[in-house]
């Protein structure tokens, strides 16, 4: 079957609330700098009343992935869930500006637009907490069958196994991808996520996914491993193809016995690392949907995460694909 | 008195919503390029619909010069109206963070936050559409005494010509600060508003106004000048000081006789004009209320302008107290 879509992804539908903070706001808020907390109603309006001036900016990690493979020029879905309120217009409004399609259908009466404060610190590291809002309200009903059969790759945002209704869509997707002979792909997005939920990633893993991503923290949580190399050929066994992030040293592809390290673009001064990750593996998605060789996956993931690290915001603000052209890639 | 504020604020509390757009939009879309379009809720929805991502930043005129206030280290008082939404909920954060003072009550069961859509062309020019929403309602009720009284500057910006109840806070306000012996400034704001309230403009400045902001394009048609040098001397006998910007060209400022030329900071790349102007009134007034000289005042003007360019959003994105210490201002 032709693809509809190169990659449609599930996530949560988070608008991100970005300001600048110094090490001495982490520390006094108790943050672990560069991690994602989960924070409720109550939590995130107390933390909001502390930050500073913020800029807001439509997010989720999946959904950052999904505007990269737009700027890239592939064609992306979206599958999360917005409330009824400004925010998910801005959601939604973003999603179909860059040329992807939007699917989930909008919490109405229930908590609002999910949103994401990130505190972004000197050294351009983001701290993030989050109030999943009507985010963590997706559920199996609004995965839509013929959005995942028509998707070259089917992406999934490791930070959805906290939702009991969430991960019952990634089972409804993988389900559906897979009987459609699709690529599965995850992310495992947070190594908290990985310490609250380490046997179900692991058991999804060995049952549904073809390509993983995560960084060093991420996979040594995840195998158990003494260090990041022991974690390298730990999961060389347990899924198709691991895209492994290493922030400044660039990323290291393993598949079955073959190994690709590739080096990280150099950048005159990173701003903001968020969405790093998330256009990392926008670029390794959108080569892979075209079929292309490994070591030029990890090297447009590599070239999409260059861009996003060297200005404020977790979504592209250029054309990727000229870039990538400018690069020869 | 001592003064509980250096710059007191009556403006349009509006959030923008900024995007970038080719010129071939702006043409599409029938704008004016560099000007300020204010456009119905059926009208701004459409717009939106059609716009590019965006990033959502607490904006308005007065109310970016306030937060330049704020960052250069001046105590700032900002009186505006938002709406019980949650674009109100950021506008009021957004003021408290910067450790301005957020007056005017909110507008319950009304019209939503004001929105200010900015489409930002490559060479850096920004073309506003305005729905006023909530802002359109600011009334003289909103004006507290205490505040103007309290404060060394009130600051108004010309935008609140357009609805009558503002010009009558207008009127209340300028009467409270004359009173007081205290110092009034007017932002002409939009050449559209000059072509609008000319003579009302003009009566106000009379009457009221002890410094005045101004473009080319609106100095010219406020005193219906051939030309920008003839306008510089038309204005002269109209108001104490007049604080003229002429963009990559600097500023001039004229007093009586004496006559200030100010050359611009040297820019690598503009990025985003908006807010140059309001930036610059920020510096300006910043050093007005401490007693600088007014050559020192448009240097301070300049280099708060200098800054806001550089990157999109009408807010510094540094401290702009740290940027004139290390600039010898």
């Amino acid at each position: 079957m032709t693809a509809l879509y190169d990659v449609a992804a599930l996530g949560n539908a988070i608008v991100d609330v970005i300001a600048t903070a110094g090490d001495d706001f982490l520390e006094r808020e108790g943050l672990v700098k560069g991690s994602m907390a989960l924070v409720d109603a109550e939590q995130s309006a107390a933390l909001y009343g502390r930050m500073g001036a913020a800029i807001e900016t439509s997010g989720g990690s999946a959904g950052n992935t999904i505007a990269g493979v737009a700027s890239l020029g592939g064609r992306g879905a979206f599958i999360g869930k917005v409330a009824g309120d400004v925010l998910g217009d801005v959601y939604a409004h973003d999603m179909a500006a860059i040329g992807a399609s939007f699917h989930g259908t909008r919490l109405i009466g229930g908590a609002g637009t999910g949103r994401c404060m990130i505190n972004v610190t000197p050294d351009g590291q983001r701290t993030m907490c989050t109030y999943l809002g009507a985010a963590t309200e997706l559920a199996p009903a609004d995965v839509d069958p013929k959005v995942i059969e028509g998707a070259t790759i089917t992406y999934f945002e490791g930070y959805l196994f906290d939702p009991e209704e969430a991960r019952k869509a990634f089972a409804k997707a993988a389900g559906i991808a897979r009987a459609a002979n699709r690529t599965i792909a995850l992310s495992v997005s947070d190594s908290f996520v990985v310490h609250r939920h380490r046997e179900a990633l692991l058991a999804f893993i060995a049952a549904e996914v073809d390509v993983l991503f995560a960084n060093e923290d991420e996979i040594v949580a995840l195998t158990g491993a003494a260090n990041f190399a022991d974690a390298t050929q730990a999961i060389r066994d347990k899924v198709k193809i691991a895209a492994l992030t290493c922030g400044a040293q660039g990323s290291v592809v393993v598949a079955g016995s073959a190994t690709h390290q590739i080096d990280a673009d150099h950048i005159e001064k990173v701003v903001d690392t968020t969405g790093a990750g998330d256009q990392y593996a926008a670029g390794f998605l959108h080569a892979l949907a075209q079929g292309r060789p490994l070591d030029q996956c990890g090297r447009l993931g590599n070239l999409a995460a260059s861009e996003v690290i060297t200005h404020y915001g977790p979504r592209p603000q250029v054309s990727l694909k000229d870039l990538a052209a400018k690069a020869g890639l």
